[in-house]
């Protein structure tokens, strides 16, 4: 089954994809391997949330925001693809949880990305993954995503 | 000589490898390249110790635990191939270490892990590393690994 | 172009590269790829400076200290492949920036090193970038880099 019509089925419309705005690509394709920049909760240039999962930012947003994230990079791996159909596997993820001091469930709060990873791509979506609490990120995020995918080449 | 042998010759064995309990998995391999989740020192899902590196747990406690890691991460990835002999060459350890505020001897603790690489793999277990200090880890782990290997496709 | 010339041609120098001091390596190759351990802004095993961005680094200095690391980065790649003009592609940079609480400008911290890739290598140079602000990086460095690139093999 498409990957592209499973998408459409969940009810999802990507947003457009995030553009760089440093002397950075969205995307870069070596063989079969397509590596993301950090993907961040915005839409439009504007973040949708700010601040630290345990301190204002609850897990049950931190988890919508994974999601709201990884639709960007979804949204990239189109652009650079032309189709998520492209897409052979997601090979891993690292998360990155802007952690409010003694906040340790950074993994409860990247299943929303996983969730949604597999809800697209299937078996295909179950991806390595590597959940990581840090002090600070870029504009408050309160998550960031790296992304590896396996592609057509 | 087998590495399989080497371990044994170092008394070490294997605990269950992890498993994964949300929607990831242990591994991935692309071509040549094996991409393993994080690892944290748990054995049978519970973490060996908590807390951070220089406020409660000590360099000494920190390469132990690294090296409680990094066998889960062998066991991993020897349930992935069947083997450790699988292995070519150990690419690539990003190590995360849960950092008490001014603590700054993250490579110190990793060593706890690199040392073990080398002594089952030789040569082939030296791999490019880099070494972070971060605010929280999963479940308060003082050290998380994250590893790439190329192995037998 | 020769990446080399257009190095000089920019008057930059490479350092002699670091080496590491325990159980790991500072570059390996897997076919194409080429994976380098982290880099701080050393100079023959000392740091140019320390503290974090924010507090007491500025901005400015973290662009400074940052193209430094990479040079430190650059200099490992020619002394495993011979010459910078073995490079095909900076594929990924992984940029940590020793974080004050609060700061979130990583991302301008990481263009220094960002726009020398891209002064060095031109479109080649243009790589797929995740900035993130940590607590603590070794030896209280202000900046970590974590480089892949694709290689002539």
């Amino acid at each position: 089954m498409s990957y592209e019509h499973k998408l459409a089925g969940l009810g999802v419309t990507l947003p457009p994809p995030p553009t760089p705005v440093a002397n950075y690509v969205p995307a870069v394709r070596v063989g079969e391997l397509l590596f993301l920049s950090g993907v961040l909760p915005s839409r439009n240039g504007r973040l949708l949330l700010t601040g630290k999962v345990g301190d204002g930012v609850s897990v049950e947003q931190g988890q919508e925001v994974a999601r709201m994230a990884l639709l960007n990079a979804l949204a990239m791996v189109r652009a650079e693809l032309g189709s998520l159909d492209r897409v052979i596997r997601v090979v891993k993820m690292v998360g990155y949880v802007a952690s409010a001091p003694g906040f340790c469930d950074q993994p409860q709060v990247l299943n929303g990305a996983s969730d949604l990873l597999v809800a697209v791509f299937g078996e295909e979506g179950r991806h390595a993954r590597v959940a990581v609490g840090v002090a600070e990120l870029p504009r408050q995020a309160p998550v960031e995503l790296d992304l590896i995918l396996q592609v057509k080449s």
